[in-house]
């Protein structure tokens, strides 16, 4: 079955850029204005199971970027990183000085590898 | 004049995996291992002027990815937040929560565009 994934949304705010024009819209076309199979089959010109087909290639391009580059899952770390940063500031007291250092020194890795 | 560039060495820490290994293996004969252009074109039976072209070539793909991607710009970027964090918190005191959190704001605006 041919399910959208969020995933693979996510992967396009990334890595879109790297696609041609062609997979570039066809996904910003499912993934981005919602479109559906054969709306998208429509609007280029192609068949449904063509857009399908395309959909997939252009997606399967996005995982294999992230597979060699890991940005999104580097960026997520980060994220979390500075969630539970903010989290320590905010408290009352700033007496978790070690914590916050720790979390710069784990956001420091993340860059690094 | 062809010279070595700093910059093409930073970018193939970050997008050697997205090369084909022909171009990453030059990058890395030419960047990582300082080989010299004639002793490249040895060990890859090409001529010195092969070698150069191609390191120009995997150069150049390096140098697109980054105009595309900005990683190398991004984790700079993150770097220097990371600096700036962890000299605040080594000071005595620990007063300075607002340029702290500022910084959490920043490193999320880099994660984030």
């Amino acid at each position: 079955m041919f399910q959208k994934s969020l995933e693979i949304g996510y992967l396009l705010d990334f890595y879109g850029e790297m696609l041609n024009d062609r997979r570039r819209t066809v996904l910003d076309m499912y993934y981005n204005e919602d479109m559906s199979l054969s709306e998208i089959a429509e609007a280029l010109g192609i068949t449904r199971q063509g857009a399908r087909d395309l959909i997939k290639k252009a997606g399967d391009e996005l995982l294999l970027f992230e597979e060699k580059l890991g940005m999104a899952q580097k960026f997520r770390a980060l994220y979390d990183c500075t969630d539970r940063a903010e989290e320590i500031l905010k408290k009352d007291g700033c007496d978790d000085r070690t914590s916050l250092l720790k979390i710069l020194s784990e956001i420091r890795q993340i860059i690094e590898n």
